[in-house]
């Protein structure tokens, strides 16, 4: 971290204040970034700029975009764009066709009834998100999702299927995730205990292991590949589409690409005050590591971005939960924020309370469809009315002195006003981002994920850490092993554990011979 | 806030770090919960009392456990234990009895093979979170909720329904909530639109004022009552129970409102050293207010507990999201945390690298059942020792050293392994609860939410504010019917919007009429 570069972006941003005044719209691929309740100067600009440029930033979003080494800490690309493309190389050109073969003769054939699919985190999320986006009022296909190791999700997950009209893919890149391998052999007994001669007949995996795959028995014609250089929360653009397209159409697979791949572009050459990743980015690095704030709302105005949430608190939180740069030296800033939230209005029913008036906040992102789909054009007016109103009233608040006007309208007692005035009032003064899409469909969905992808890389790049790599989450599955041996040994593989950890291992002691079965 | 005694409680924390070697486990109500990994010490315990004693705790549970007015900024009480209680008042037990009867009726009729329940907020969440936690693979009946105002959630609820078999329950305590009449206007078109002579013969209203509700249409004895009393997030002990009833059994009533009747006996009785809520209190103010952790997550290792998350956002965020005390003074100290979480392992494959790595962390509440009621006992070992291993990782950590040792067992050079290990060291220390459920009941889930509730409660004795009200909510409500005015005539009510709220409001301008006929 260049001290001085910093210390002048700090400074421009001590200097500027949220203005009611300020209009900054970014169209960025066909959705509109409205950035005009961030801070912003051109003091700020040129400071930020300038830090940039001192991390290269064109040269990583170059290697980036082109296949180089931007993951350095386990030496290699982190190529999503390449899955999108409109032209991609042959290798995943090929596999896309593959992909749309097997659903174009699936849906010929009316096959396929009931589809569970089976994955975890990167290889779960995205394919929900798409799912519940466009099948929210139910497909022809049921759609079933199990990725938790807790044995009543694939219990929930089969419960009431006829397992001779349903497929199940398994989606694991390296084909060794504990849950997902666990999960797909639940599968199988289920398939061959209603009597069907090979159950793999009935199973695709997706993987960057087609080899461990195939050991493992599932048909060489239903294996997709994805490739060591997607990281797995970028997944949703490889062959794991293979469940969104049985769901609610290739075309729509389709779509979520061509968004995509056109904020990619928007990306790579839209200059830096009308970059909307880079400006997104701007305003998480001036809230988070400046002002202070500890979190990022996210607030989707619209049902059927629900598992947006989730999808973007792994796509934030795996790629900034860091704090050492990328020579390995502690980053001397509060990098990324806790990221949460819930489509509004249930969200005001929730926690908006506390980002209005709690005693830190948080910035938040509002998403808005222009246009519904849907026939009530009074619920539609209502939401956006609410997804405005909750925007202004954190950015523009109330006083004292107008809760205590209020009071007296509402008939209170001056005394009474006066007393319940200070705890109605809003500071206001709160950060907020608002995404506007003309309509929900794969396209304007593919660029909003992508915004938020080069987003993340941008602030990345500001910190100075590596958003490809995830050192954490091996870590606990390390440790789950080692907790599964002392389970079974009752006596710890290497060090002993702390008390609290050797009771309840003692406690939840398994019956005997559980998991002799299980490696 | 007293000032010495706060300082007291400071000057005590700051002395004590995490000890591997403590185990401190309390039982409560059936469950257990372990604060092993909080900080404590004789200093800090005598301190705490000291505040609590301040702050007339003692007075203050017994108002609230016996309907006083714990609620001074709207002049009422918050009774809830009342709903909960063995033998309670003559009015909640008729009431009881009233959805007792109609659950029975409908059961030995078979009728209601849908239910469409419409209510959002507390209306909404337990009754989400106990349908979900015991109806996990399906109930006979297909239960549907639909919550927000986005006419999408509405349409997903009824899509595929047939309305002549369908109850359509509508839960507002005002009976006054916007989400929730334009969505009951749009279930009773549905009905009249099938040819039912009278819809309201389909619908439940389950509200503080049965008044209005029968003005609006509703049948008098399908009219079950709440009262004044009752916190909208409180609302899951009421009547709006009747929809949990209808899909996983009246008995999951009764068994709810005995698990959290006993953890109110807890609660009322057990001394401070062993008083579950209170010790869970004191961490979460220890850790909020004093440590300065931004953010609680929340850990349910149950995959059945997903909307125990929105559930304790809003009961957390909506009592403790304040920052003005009972008096109207600002509190000089940071008050209630963001919550947010996700059910394990889910969680370690979306956020938990941030949870371990990232610059902040965050306390964790881990949530565990220790007998599953599926049959494969090699997936609940694995999520038993997921949920210890995660745990211990964030208390114990990994040094520099260990990872060094691990990457030259991987065979990497030992400059690789030195470079590589300053990204995979772990700073540990940081602090969780563990709660221990024996098995997921109705009864252990009762107890479980009256141990957050009574939790809650302590932390705003803590903190000297009012955690039953919710004036943030209120505003927001009033700015959506402006920012709709503002539609409408395209000029503002009051004072000006800010720049781009005019922006968008002239952007979204609705279709001519559209809602002329919505009030």
């Amino acid at each position: 971290m260049h001290t001085t570069l910093w210390q002048n972006l700090e400074r421009a941003v001590q200097q500027t204040q949220l203005s009611k005044d300020s209009l900054r719209l970014i169209p960025a691929a066909g959705i509109t970034l409205d950035v005009s309740a961030q801070r912003w100067s051109d003091d700020i600009a040129a400071a930020a700029q300038a830090l940039l440029n001192h991390h290269q930033f064109a040269e990583r979003r170059n290697a980036l975009l082109q296949g180089g080494i931007a993951n350095p800490t386990e030496g290699r690309a982190a190529w999503h764009t390449a899955l999108r493309a409109a032209a991609p190389i042959r290798d995943v050109a090929e596999e896309r066709q593959r992909v749309t073969d097997f659903v174009r003769l699936a849906d010929a054939e009316r096959r396929w009834r009931n589809v569970i699919h089976i994955g975890i985190g990167g290889s779960d999320w995205g394919v929900r998100l798409a799912v519940g986006a466009f099948g929210y009022a139910g497909t022809w296909r049921n759609v079933r999702f199990a990725a938790n190791i807790d044995g009543h999700a694939m219990a929930g997950a089969m419960a009431g299927l006829d397992p001779r009209d349903t497929l199940v893919v398994v989606a694991s890149k390296s084909f060794t995730t504990s849950e997902t391998l666990q999960n797909a052999q639940r599968a199988i007994e289920w398939l061959k205990g209603a009597g069907i001669a090979d159950p793999y007949q009935h199973i695709v995996a997706i993987t960057a292991k087609p080899d461990v795959a195939q050991a493992w028995g599932a048909h060489p014609s239903r294996i997709f590949k994805l490739w060591d250089w997607v990281g797995g929360r970028f997944s949703l653009w490889s062959s794991v589409g293979l469940t969104i397209a049985l769901a609610v159409g290739i075309e729509a697979v389709a779509g979520l690409h061509a968004g995509a791949a056109a904020m990619d572009h928007h990306f790579a050459h839209a200059p830096f005050a009308s970059n909307a990743p880079v400006q997104m980015a701007l305003a998480g690095v001036i809230n988070r590591s400046i002002l202070g704030y500890g979190s990022l709302n996210i607030a989707p105005y619209d049902f059927r971005l629900g598992y947006l949430v989730p999808y973007l608190q792994q796509l934030e939180m795996e790629s900034l939960g860091k704090s050492v740069d990328l020579n390995g030296n502690p980053v001397a800033m509060a990098t990324g924020p806790a990221v949460w939230g819930m489509p509004g209005t249930d969200a005001q029913h929730t926690f908006f309370q506390w980002l209005h008036q709690g005693s830190d906040g948080a910035p938040a992102d509002f998403i808005v469809c222009q246009h519904a789909d849907h026939v009530w054009p009074e619920h539609h007016t209502r939401l956006l009315a609410n997804c405005l109103a909750q925007r202004e009233a954190l950015l523009s608040g109330k006083t004292q002195a107008q809760a205590y006007e209020e009071g007296l309208a509402r008939g209170l007692t001056a005394e009474r006003a006066q007393a319940l005035a200070k705890h109605c009032t809003h500071p206001g003064g709160r950060p907020s981002n608002l995404v506007v899409l003309p309509q929900l469909s794969p396209y304007t969905l593919g660029a909003l994920l992508a915004l938020y992808e080069h987003k993340v890389f941008t602030q990345a790049v500001f910190w100075n850490i590596n958003p490809f790599d995830q050192w954490g989450v091996e870590y606990g599955k390390a440790l789950a092993g080692h907790i599964t041996h002392t389970f079974l040994h009752q006596t710890p593989k290497t060090g002993p554990h702390d008390a609290s950890t050797t009771h309840w291992v003692t406690t939840f002691s398994p019956p005997d011979n559980a998991l002799e079965s299980a490696p």
